[in-house]
């Protein structure tokens, strides 16, 4: 499948990430920072809320569910309404399509606005997130730093998704900068913990999957019902503060470490968009108990890379690596994650796990490429880095390539702040 | 300060759990299943949407909080709309005082409903859900049955309050039954996983703090503006699946073990109404950082107890202790939970972690009690328990006592429905 024409000229470049064959979701800010639900086509964005209004879309539902500023009610309606939304879009966008719109100034001129002009806000409200532990790389990195390379892998990740779970309440968008955490440290050569500005700040390189309809309480789902579920997926960059984890993870897992930001991409590209470029999970060493085998493929073909900007230099891309490595796919961790009658709703958000190739430059997290700061990376003006210093700016780009198309997340960004002084 | 007498001449008994002392904050369902924000008076409750309407109260905001069916309106106002609210009903309900609702007959059919009529749901929307692991002789128990009597205490044990984000979706109101989770389960001497219902279904006795007025992302708290984000406490079971958990926790913490079901009580009592009962947190072996130490007595005498009935039998008590034996007050969760930049807000949960006194009898999860299952405890109808079966309920119940009169929080019970089957 090739290219899909557009009358909008700028989404038929071979570079544009927003081609017809994407029309990622987000939400756009106005000059008082009223957010409104849009989809991406070229350089343009369309306020689904003016064509909703209008009577040129309908989700399905009796009640308008882009009158809101954040898409929690047309994810809610599930697969059937996104799909009919989605080829009403199609349609309306498509060169030689149906011109309600295309053919209508009017409704151009009130609907239509330059990506340039505006900013993007939080695409939907977080319901909960719960971040996964499923690169396999990564895993492995990990435990070899810390439990040596015999006892990289814990004994029951070949058999399980492990997560945990993470705080909704510090998920932003990209461009959100933040402060550096405070926490407790303790070294290895300390006697007892101070309080202070983690020294260790680090990334996880991540693909995050909204969830959109749910189920209920005390129902577990399938792997097959647990993809029908997922709305679509966001760059996700999941900070953590190496040092405060290391003294607090044991024995119930990351909380201070994780709880202050976790970033993600302002659009939601769909699943139907990224439909063609499906593969499989890799070949298991164990047999997949049977609630999270899966029945096609449910892993993506994205390539992904991480970019590091010290504060007002250029940026160098320290990472490149791909979303199919993952050892679990989403759909199995969200079947995994509802297994035991867990409620996912609307909103939900799935962190992957920290995405590493084999080799060192397809790395996720900086404690990986330096080897917790063993081996600083030199970025292209001269400075080094073990982990981020404050001003630095990290940022995510994914790209799963079409042929003559590109489908793409925006930017998934944010700055470093320094520390907040404690009283 | 004994009891406060009221017109309501049930709240008057020194058995009632509902003193004009007291004044807990609940959401009561109609026939349809609507809920309206009420306080339980001896055994009445009085709605507070009504109230409101006819402007006998006022919380002090232009526009009206309790015209919805959850609290958090009201809780997000903060600690002097809290107070106002109080002191108004508190005039109202007093024997001798105001009397808009007691002379006005109509206003008082309006407002007040026999508790003996009405279910209670849940109080508010929970927003996010962080469990602690605050209770000394909890963790030494289970720490000494997993590491060894020596390794009992993780070394940061007594330098942080450790807590793990839990999951919101799945707290419920008392009385809502709920089914055996399944999940992975792996014994000792199996060489791989099964999956299947969990076969150590177990409780944790907690408390819950309610966060009502909230921070911002990266501004952190100290203890004494913590406690003034408290809104109030609930009875909390934190029901916990051990094999599950025992297969899964490492290295990221408990997950599916945890996110099935958390039971809380209905009624949300107030700091206000337990502050004749503040204590301290117990002497330190090592002193706390600063940003953990409390600036007066963040603690509550409340004394707690646990009652297992089997189906269609009749409950015994199997645990008895009190609220003082919390190592970690909730205000310095609370503060910890916020020194990294963790946005907190109306809604936020905190459990207290597993509260056991030193006693086996004071033990606060079946866990404990049985240590680990070896030693089976015996009702009092002859049955023995390791574990909890189908069928069981479990009671938690909690009462400040006073000179002449009981703060209580209603029950905080649920049943356990056998597990679903997987196709």
């Amino acid at each position: 499948m090739g290219l899909k024409k557009s009358w909008v000229e700028s989404a038929n470049s071979a570079e544009s990430q927003f081609p017809l064959n994407n029309l990622p979701y987000g939400v756009y800010l106005d000059e008082d920072g009223v957010g409104s639900p849009c989809v991406a086509i070229g350089d343009m964005i369309v306020d689904l809320g003016v064509l909703e209004g209008e009577g040129v879309i309908n989700a399905g539902d009796e009640d308008p569910v882009f009158d809101v500023p954040f898409l929690n009610e047309f994810m809610d309606l599930g697969t059937d309404a996104w799909k009919t939304v989605r080829a009403r879009l199609m349609d309306l966008l498509a060169e030689g399509g149906d011109d309600a719109l295309s053919g209508n100034e009017d409704l151009r001129n009130a609907a239509m606005i330059a990506q340039s002009d505006v900013d993007m806000g939080m695409p939907f409200v977080v319901g909960e997130y719960t971040d996964f532990y499923a690169g396999r790389n990564h895993a492995q990195n990990v435990g070899e730093m810390f439990r040596g390379k015999e006892n990289a892998l814990p004994p029951n990740w070949l058999h399980i998704p492990i997560g945990y779970n993470g705080r909704a309440s510090t998920v932003v968008v990209s461009g959100t900068d933040f402060h550096r955490p405070n926490g407790q440290l303790k070294g290895p050569n300390d006697t007892v913990p101070s309080f202070g500005p983690c020294k260790r700040l680090d990334i996880e390189l991540e693909m995050g999957a909204v969830v959109g309809s749910g189920n209920k309480m005390g129902q577990p789902v399938s792997v097959a019902e647990a993809d029908e579920m997922i709305f679509g997926y966001v760059l996700l960059n999941d900070w953590s503060a190496r040092d405060i984890q290391a003294w607090e993870y044991q024995p119930l897992g990351p909380f201070q470490a994780k709880v202050f930001a976790t970033t993600i991409s302002p659009w939601v590209v769909t699943k139907e968009a990224l439909e063609p470029f499906r593969c499989n999970t890799p070949e298991r060493e164990f047999e997949l108990l049977p609630y999270l085998q899966e029945p096609g493929p449910m892993l993506y073909n994205i390539d992904l890379e991480v970019a590091l900007a010290p504060e007002a230099k250029d940026e160098t891309i320290i990472s490149r690596t791909n979303y199919n490595e993952m050892y679990y796919s989403s759909a199995q961790q969200l079947a995994h994650h509802a297994s035991s009658g867990c409620e996912m709703g609307a909103g939900d958000l799935l962190g992957s796990g920290t995405i590493s190739g084999v080799e060192k430059h397809q790395r996720g997290a900086l404690l990986e490429i330096t080897w917790a700061g063993a081996n600083p990376i030199t970025l292209d003006g001269g400075e080094t880095r073990t982990f981020l210093e404050d001003g630095d700016t990290v940022t995510l780009r994914g790209a799963a390539k079409g042929d003559g198309f590109t489908i793409g997340f925006g930017e998934c960004a944010g700055k470093i702040l320094p520390a907040v002084k404690f009283p």
